[in-house]
């Protein structure tokens, strides 16, 4: 057994706000970062990488923002090489307790060639220039080679060490297209620790896609090569098949830390919250077979296995599932559960909330729990997450009525409460949910397109509550809703409804601003 | 550049109704597996194992009736290291074109102390003489030293060498509780070459599971390191994390042939509609940014990487989607589109279907074209999987009318054609679909319970169909039903009714057997 003292610390850059973010479907708003950094913070991550400033001025409020919020953690944000991307990026971070600028700028023979149309001494130039003009602004500057993997040995080496000697403290080993073969990608690390000369005034760090499946395995093969810092999102959504799973990386370097000699400072019992909140935010579902978090992550089926199970549960578990913050034997909530046993769980399901909100969430659960034998973790975590996410309610709904029918066209008859007064609107569509969106959209006057819907039962059985998820389009913003009942029909329109709230919301902040 | 002709072929052994079909929720009938057992033959998979015959008289049903369907691939049952299993197993694919019995038994010290209870010695007794046994009955066995990446290295030497000599011609080495890493698998796979003196007449194989990420990456390194065959389930299902991806592994060995020195026999081509398959007869779902087959695997999202995509592909793009069947440019079918683009589309998507269900099928085609600008893949998908799945319609829906509210208790009133009949019943219950589903069980006589319901929009936009996913369970058999309307409550009756149908035509057939 080797000294956990030895370890060597592997720092966690997390981009789920940009990489992550940056992936189809995973638009996320102000608040819904928000949110996010909030648990990525509790999570113990080094590195909070932001946004990507200059991509819009959403963009850049938002890692404004978390800047002004997260104390721990770096905050960093992307800037391409150059110098109005190095302002804007340096603009958004420099309120950060802790600000780092990441730029990049590609090193392969095909995206020097074909996307920059540079050659590699002028691509050699504006790295080692940015890496300095970023320095004159920020002591922390991470440079990242683009499509590292693909590049040539020697022009790697000598990018490395010219933009060291300008000044990164990190420097950044991308398989941007997710090509690398694990061995190849250590061997690669450990060339540039053999051939850079002053590699050591700088942290090695690598950022992996999955487009193989491998990026966990590159990631780690990279640490055992030497590398320090390595970048991944949560439940690794990402562009294409996405980036390194954090769960995923956290957790091989936690249980085979003595085959690593090296670990992380993450909180991994905050692991299974924040994934949760991540899928809740972008609507963006992990398989049940995912790693880590997936449903079944912890689940054994076979009767065989459950017999070795109940022999020694070693003997099919290699990490237990309360190591993730999934306790194994919770006591069932329902209608005789105290408060305190009510905040407890929301503690363990990584919801810290007031006391006030605390107090509101708990008159919904009783309400439930009236309703339902036993209130499930996702029934709660549906709950609060409603609350958590603070939308003031501009409108409500108050009554609805559908028919729906297979021999007439279905009728759906809304009245919602909008500032104090009931407004009331009938529309017919193909479909009942569609019929009562066209009501609310005509009550509110809005043309919001309805992107995805899905709905699914959250608990199985007669007595299930409906969850269902809406992704709604104005223009270039999304936003998310989610409505729990246990009608579909109303789950739908309270999702929808919610959705069009953060939407009201955004237009009266933006008039108040304006006016 | 290798020439093609030298590489190694490595061995695809697909264990989806196995080891996948062992995973919570993916439980699948008789012609859910039969369907699949089609798929992986137009995949040109090496080996279908087909279940586990002796655990259940179901089980052994589905493993005779694929072996009786299979021309190319070897037909596997998975059975302990028992005679009564070897034999029930042998029953079982004796009438296969290729029959293999797969039997295992655990090698590591926690397996052989707390499940087994027997000694090392009485271990390798019964590996060998089982082996003998099996071999006896058929002339392709396989033995797995189960949970190997955890037992010694002496004691593997013995066990490997002594199967070997009893007849076996696969060793297998799973990596059980996902605990190894890629250096130490690859080199585990390697010591067994290098110290088993008879190896060279047997394969090795490597089944590993996903519990920390790496089961793509193990398989990939026991490769490199000598093995011949790789086991794997199609969306990498299987029980907690699932085992390794049968299109990631495949799609890393092609990709990077160059680098393996070798390849698989499967045709690429068929990947994206067999995980289609298994997605729709399992009803689990896999993640967007799921490697290969994900929703989003092939989409650039980025501003940045759309532009290195237009000056070149290859500056963000290692494989073409059309490498795993799903087409770039594909020709949008709407109402003018005549049998012949729907049937290649159909041909494209992985249904080959008789002439007069192609017709069935157009004309529905042509109906949902009336009422929708463009019918999508999904679309298609969805409308043929019913008719491939060719259930018996004991009872159709007739007509519905449901009203739901918040005021008053949801009603639904169901009319049913049961064996040239109208039924007609109402329910009322706290949803509109709660209500459906309790007319439809009076009506029926049935007591199924509802223990999944997941509802989707297949297509964005108001012309969306809803696609509607339940899993109903009688007893221990489980039945899957989906339905497709652009009105969720219709959508959810057809669904129900369609799991029902094929529950109501197993107990009439079972009626007529014991008749």
């Amino acid at each position: 057994m080797s000294d956990t003292h030895t370890l060597r610390r592997i720092t966690v850059f997390d981009t789920t706000l940009r990489d992550g973010e940056q992936s189809p479907g995973c638009t996320m708003n102000l608040r819904d970062k928000l949110l996010v950094a909030e648990h990525l913070e509790a999570l113990r991550v080094d590195v909070i990488e932001a946004g990507f400033a200059i991509a819009s001025p959403g963009d850049f409020e938002s890692v404004k923002a978390i800047a002004g919020v997260v104390k721990n953690a770096a905050v960093a944000s992307l800037c391409r090489a150059l110098p109005k991307d190095i302002d804007c990026g340096w603009e958004a971070v420099r309120g950060a307790a802790h600000p780092r600028i990441h730029t990049f700028l590609a090193t392969s023979p095909i995206h020097m060639e074909y996307k920059l149309k540079m050659t590699p001494d002028q691509v050699y130039d504006q790295a080692v220039a940015m890496v300095k003009y970023a320095r004159n602004l920020c002591a922390d500057v991470e440079f990242s080679l683009e499509d590292c993997s693909r590049s040539e040995r020697p022009f790697i080496y000598r990018v490395v060490e010219g933009v060291i000697a300008a000044g990164a403290r990190t420097v950044n080993i991308p398989d941007t297209v997710g090509y690398a073969m694990p061995e190849q990608f250590g061997q690669l690390v450990a060339d540039i620790r053999a051939h850079v000369p002053n590699i050591a005034q700088a942290h090695i760090s690598v950022h992996c896609h999955n487009d193989l499946g491998l990026a966990v395995a590159n990631s780690l093969a990279a640490v055992r090569a030497g590398a320090d810092q390595v970048e991944c999102t949560v439940n690794g959504i990402g562009e294409r098949a996405g980036n390194t799973a954090l769960e995923e990386v956290v957790m091989a370097l936690h249980t085979r830390r003595e085959f690593f000699q090296a670990d992380t400072g993450i909180d991994t019992s905050k692991i299974y919250a924040t994934s949760r909140c991540v899928t809740n935010v972008t609507g963006s579902k992990v398989q049940a077979n995912k790693a880590i978090v997936g449903e079944n992550a912890f689940a054994h089926e076979a009767g065989i296995h459950q017999h070795g199970m109940m022999a020694n549960p070693l003997t099919y578990e290699i990490m237990t599932p309360e190591s993730i913050g999934l306790p194994r034997n919770k006591m069932v909530l329902g209608k005789h559960s105290g408060r305190h046993a009510f905040e407890s769980r929301l503690d363990e399901l990584g919801f810290h909330l007031e006391a006030a909100r605390i107090t509101e969430l708990f008159a919904k659960f009783k309400d439930l729990a009236d309703r339902k034998k036993t209130v499930s973790d996702a029934d709660i975590e549906a709950l609060a997450h409603n609350i958590q996410t603070m939308i003031v309610e501009h409108v409500k709904l108050d009554r609805f009525n559908v028919t729906a029918s297979n021999a007439i066209t279905p009728v759906s008859t809304i009245r919602l409460c909008r500032d104090g007064k009931l407004v009331e609107q009938v529309a017919a569509s193909d479909g009942p949910i569609n019929a009562s969106f066209k009501a609310i959209n005509q009550i509110l006057g809005v043309k919001a397109k309805l992107e995805t819907f899905q709905l699914s039962a959250i608990t199985g059985g007669t007595d299930a509550q409906c969850e269902a998820t809406v992704r709604v389009r104005d223009g270039a913003r999304v936003f998310h809703g989610r409505g729990i009942s246990k009608d579909v029909i109303e789950a739908s329109i309270l999702a929808y409804l919610q959705a069009l709230n953060v939407l009201l919301d955004e237009t009266v902040q933006k008039k108040t601003a304006e006016g």
